[in-house]
């Protein structure tokens, strides 16, 4: 399909006129991706604080002003209301709504995180070569809760969710080194072996996604998690908050090549 | 000197207790120290957001929550208020005084913003048996104001502020290497070369520092510098502010290794 080879902001302007509904996974070869979470202002600096404090699961890569809907910095000209085929509306805790655009719920109160996503951090892996399960085996990255805390702000806290890759340790040294490179998404391993050691019970039973098959001499290896933000900011339960539709994501005018240091 | 073994704590302590009130250089070698900034609550979530746009120039080592004194994650167990041997205090862009300590300016609306300072970034480039002009003449480093215009967020907007080293060109190519693995410390250069492309029209009249001498056959290597948060918060004249005098930096817990991803 062609919406491979398009530009963001050509796919963008489908999805605002309702033509792409679709998850969004394939779409812009080459360009970051990113979860989005929408918060009132009275909440927004301690969830920036919380973002700043946990760099590792919370990748942030565009924070929109106060009631503008614009992300300038990743997508100047895209409107955060529009460009996203489908959305989750969520009132203390609760999802209340589901939605093809946030015409009836924007206020001028929200500001919108943009936070990026496993899309970006695992093609730099599929390019060194490296075998990622999850795509082999065409199911969802296994996710898990940890018991490493998040280093809290303000009213957030709660516990690291990381997602899980199983590798041979030589790819496993590896994909330390390419993911090293990108810091601003996930950066380099949490924890490389057993799973006990950070707080997971049984490795065949994430908490989020589909469990990966694990071959002899293999051992799993964890990244933080892109989950871990939104998790943390539904659980106190804000009395207003907005997220994408899991698999429909923002797309950004950033390449992934842009988001690694090296 | 001994201070230069001591751990942070105790040195932190024996600035509280007034009996170390000198420059910073040179104590708990390995430890990062932090430029300071503080702000009421009405300008943090915007300032927040632009070290977040900004991230060369603003390396976020620590933010303290509304009111709070202590940089949880820096330094647990600090103090703000006592633990930096000179303040200076600005209401409307005017310094107004330089104290020793905040007891009679510290206000439940403040926050404390502690950035991370070139002193993390030039261990590594001695390590690497690179030499650092303004050390091995020992003056302070050359700074300039750049063409470069940092992303705005908010009322926060101004141009980037670049130190700049000269180094052989293979030298600069190893610097550009070695600092590239400290991405929250200033990371890789923002130039090389001609100063006129960044706005410099000369470069032996630094606009802050002091010159440092550029030999045949050498290139200017210019990075962001962590004058520039401090530069674009003062700019916009805020009614109450706090700063570190100039080379009383805080001692924070963290290693400079810490803050390498490679």
């Amino acid at each position: 399909m062609t919406y491979s080879t398009m530009k963001p902001k050509e796919v963008r302007q489908l999805i605002r006129e309702k033509k792409i509904t679709t998850f969004t996974s394939g779409l812009c070869n080459g360009y970051a991706q990113a979860n989005l979470a929408i918060l009132p202002k009275e909440l927004a600096f301690d969830f920036l604080l919380f973002t700043q404090r946990n760099p590792k699961p919370c990748p942030v890569l565009d924070v929109t002003e106060i009631g503008c809907p614009e992300p300038k910095l990743a997508a100047p000209g895209a409107d955060i209301r529009y460009d996203i085929p489908k959305y989750r509306i969520y009132r203390y805790g609760e999802m209340t709504d589901e939605v093809t655009d946030l015409s009836t719920y924007w206020r001028d109160d929200l500001v919108a995180f943009l936070l990026g996503c496993s899309f970006s951090f695992e093609g730099p892996m599929l390019d060194a070569g490296l075998e990622v399960r999850h795509i082999t085996e065409n199911h969802n990255v296994p996710m898990y809760i940890t018991n490493i805390p998040c280093t809290p702000a303000g009213v957030f806290s709660g516990p690291m969710v990381v997602s899980m890759r199983p590798m041979k340790p030589k790819d496993a040294i590896r994909a330390t080194q390419v993911t090293s490179r990108m810091p601003s998404v996930h950066g380099a391993p949490i924890h490389i072996g057993n799973p006990t050691d950070i707080g997971i019970k049984d490795i065949s039973k994430p908490d989020f996604g589909d469990p990966s098959t694990i071959y002899p001499g293999e051992i799993p290896v964890f990244w933080a998690c892109g989950v871990t933000p939104q998790a943390v900011a539904m659980s106190v339960k804000p009395e207003f908050m907005i997220t994408h539709a899991p698999g429909h994501m923002f797309i950004t005018d950033l390449l992934n090549a842009d988001l690694s240091v090296l």
